[in-house]
């Protein structure tokens, strides 16, 4: 497999970067992640936009524009010559001369197979709540510090994922967003301090679906009828089970099997 | 200049390590960092402790032992021929396979050039305050994101480095720790939520102040005689300003002085 730095096109175990760049410093840098099906990038205009905004809130100057960016992504594509994957693109806080202040940032574009798995869906998932709120949320940074070190609790927990919590109000899970279907089969994402997710925007424009952004609350969970996550990867996959609580009668409910229906579609994964 | 990865010596500007570890994907990783004077570590053994605890802490499997990471220190200082500098070793999440699994960790060992510079003091620094607080505070991890981000707001509010609060408790600052000095000459640092420094360690054990560790809140800031924060660079640097509250008169004050000159000489730094 083939990787870019810096519009230069290497071995994947040939791809390295000096240590003095700031993500291995500091853990300084953004990112975004999408697949590409049958060679076709999913939702990059999206993806793009996103990258964008995060290389600019962090200050970090993209020099590259956005048809070069995306003539590099179709490059690497064709390089691999693997149909259906995952790439990510990666900006760095670049070699630091003093290991703090921003350099010229490193430009990395990855790619990875990926085939979606369809018995996901009835497995669901199971997730376990933990006080946290990530910072700078809005931004897709490559700080997964948190979700990482919490890899042996979720594990002591029998759960698959964390969903953070600050103080009663529920955001998001370290890679996913969370949403709810209530009693009255209306669908609730959390509507701040979240990484707002591609797919979480495609759902929220399923116009025949009773959708909102608010404010989910942990006793929300006692009564809610369905609950599922959605990202790239995962589409949506119902959550079966939060903490010692399963949710509805603990298989996929009828909403969600909707939304995922709809969503394996917009993303060209039937 | 020459680091040390993974036990191998190479030159700086050709010391790489692949993009697919955790510290570039996914900024996981932990470090310390400490001096050396006249060829000789500063306090290393306390340094050495906080790394091993890291790590641990981290799930970072540091197979080298304290001795043989002693020894590779001093053949870096020896093969430099450095004799005042400042030594980074840093334990990274490794090569993951998944972008997401702690590997096995890699281990950089760095030297930079490092001369006290006794100006600063007179100088002192100005703090803006921020609300933050860091994750997995008591761990030295890599992150240093907020901070990072934070330095245009830092230059916009003429301050040099930004004082993080969370509610209306001090912590301490992104690379120091934080202490005040009271109208009764009571010195006040904060016990909770911080990176426990080496020098704030070696203060608190000076017998002949009288120093606690405990809450510091916003408010205390209307009526402190002193302030001063602490670093292995900084040694203890006065706080002359906080937002746009001069402290004291504006000048060092004479215990934050009478602490400077003690942890110089304990660092072996007059």
């Amino acid at each position: 497999m083939h990787v870019i730095i810096n519009g230069e096109t290497v071995l994947e175990n040939e791809a390295r970067i000096l240590i003095s760049d700031l993500a291995i410093q500091r853990g300084y840098g953004v990112f975004d992640f999408f697949r590409t099906a049958n060679y076709q990038p999913v939702f990059v205009e999206d993806h793009l936009d996103r990258f964008y905004h995060s290389a600019a809130k962090m200050h970090l100057d993209l020099t590259v524009n956005r048809e070069q960016l995306k003539e590099m992504i179709l490059r690497l594509i064709e390089k691999n010559n693997l149909p259906d994957s995952g790439i990510r693109i990666t900006l760095t806080g670049g070699y630091s001369t003093d290991g703090y202040s921003i350099a010229k940032p490193n430009l990395l574009i990855t790619q990875t197979p990926f085939i979606f798995n369809k018995d996901n869906f009835n497995r669901g998932i199971r997730l376990v709540t933990y006080p946290h709120q990530r910072q700078l949320p809005e931004v897709k940074t490559i700080d997964y510090l948190q979700a990482i070190y919490l890899q042996p609790f979720i594990k002591e927990n029998n759960a698959d994922d964390v969903l953070y919590h600050n103080q009663a109000e529920i955001s998001e899970c370290p890679r996913s967003n969370f949403f709810i279907v209530t009693e009255n089969d209306e669908i609730i994402t959390a509507s701040q301090h979240i990484l707002k997710g591609i797919t979480r925007k495609k759902i929220l424009e399923f116009s025949e679906f009773n959708i909102k952004e608010s404010v989910i609350n942990l006793k929300h969970l006692e009564k809610v009828k369905e609950a599922f996550i959605t990202s790239t990867t995962k589409a949506a996959l119902p959550v079966l089970k939060i903490n010692d609580r399963t949710i509805g009668n603990g298989k996929p409910g009828a909403i969600t099997t909707e939304i995922y229906n709809k969503i394996l579609a917009a993303g060209k994964l039937l």
